[in-house]
């Protein structure tokens, strides 16, 4: 069966979008090879999503064969800053949380089956958690993500199940019902081996839950002696910025 | 004949950046309605490419069929910004150059067959152009695009009149030489009527002219009487940036 021409242009994008993806702050330039290796694409089509993303600005050359983003993301870059911004209050929040267990503190949303950061105030410690703002993460794992799937429809859990054999369907959806009554998740290398945090749901004004507040970073600093700190700070937290609000954010969530 | 795969693939990959184009400073959130409108697309295709860019986070819905840029833009706002920026130093030339003339003045790259802003400082006056900064613009109109011409391939000017059929190949060439003798150019109402503007060219070290700069606004305040000093301030803020240089965009340049 050959795939329709709907299906075709789909996998196009997500091609395309995928060599984007490849630039991040890690990696601000990013060789042909790298994206042919990193997007799993053969070489004549990263050289054509390539030479489209260079036509519409949203890559440039930085050498023969050295790419990086283009001009043209600034608008949207611009734009989506505004739209997803914080308020001041809110940061002071954020970083007084981090100065208050000294680690990363992030405000995620759900998009779809995904979660991004829209928010970040970095820990203070040098072995600190660096996942980028606006990255797209699993939906599935992590304390973040189960305190976002509390929020969501309960279908979601089957789902994210689906597409993923390792999750099971029952224990995510037991551990969701936990979270929606205690008001708060802890997890311990879900996502990443080694990678611990604390999350609890953030509201708008009409109850929903709309984003998570997390404290982040390393597993051997999330000891049973500190994560009731954690917890208790993490919480506080939550509910001052439910009592105060997001900022300029709230309009999307 | 039927398109190739490749073809239809690129022709995807454009509607879908036509789509998130429509998204702008001034138009922060559209309609599905709007979006059909705007990109000139069928209902079925718009839908299903506001899906594609909803599922990668680059757009978001705000309401049942209204939608904004998304979370996921975030990940490239600091890659893109500190790739693009200029130094405070070229900054301060730029305002200096704005108070000097009162108009709004713009550092522009090009990119392939457009020109894109990089770097804004508005102009005083209520009245002032607001051009977007990262929004592509055509390469064939305006004293600012003929100055990037000035140090692009000859052949672009065929290429530019070839899609244009009101860009007369000889008149733009001549144009572009007569550039390259005086080291400025001015223009009313080429790309936009009304829209005046006076630029001259940036150059690397190696000499090449790699970006514009240019003062705009409008045609009412561009008189005879004035452009004379406009031009000796704009290629004077020209020279002193070649001396200084631009700060950390150059590599891009």
């Amino acid at each position: 069966m050959s795939p329709s021409p709907a299906s075709d242009g789909v996998r196009s994008i997500q091609r395309a979008l995928d060599v984007l993806a490849l630039l991040d702050e890690h990696h601000p330039t990013r060789t042909l090879r790298e994206v042919v290796e990193g997007a799993g694409l053969p070489k004549t089509t990263a050289v054509r999503l390539l030479a489209t993303l260079e036509s519409r600005g949203l890559v440039a050359r930085v050498a023969e064969t050295t790419y990086t983003c283009g001009p043209a993301l600034l608008r949207w870059v611009r734009l989506a800053d505004r739209a997803w911004q914080v308020s001041p209050e809110a940061r002071a929040a954020m970083r007084a949380l981090v100065e208050r267990c000294g680690e990363t503190v992030n405000v995620y949303v759900r998009q779809g089956v995904q979660r991004v950061s829209i928010a970040q105030e970095e820990g203070t410690a040098t072995v600190r958690s660096v996942v980028a703002v606006g990255e797209p993460m699993p939906l599935g794992r992590g304390a973040t993500a189960k305190v976002l799937l509390s929020g969501a429809p309960d279908d979601l859990v089957t789902t994210l199940s689906e597409a993923d054999p390792d999750l099971d369907a029952a224990t995510l959806a037991r551990q969701v019902a936990s979270i929606r009554e205690t008001g708060y998740a802890v997890s311990h290398g879900e996502r990443e081996l080694g990678a611990s945090a604390v999350a609890a749901p953030l509201h708008g004004e009409d109850g929903r839950v709309v984003a998570a507040l997390s404290v982040s970073g390393p597993t051997s600093r999330f000891t049973g002696e500190r994560i009731p700190g954690y917890v208790e700070a993490v919480v506080a937290t939550a509910h001052a910025l439910d009592e105060a609000g997001l900022g300029p954010v709230e309009a999307l969530l």
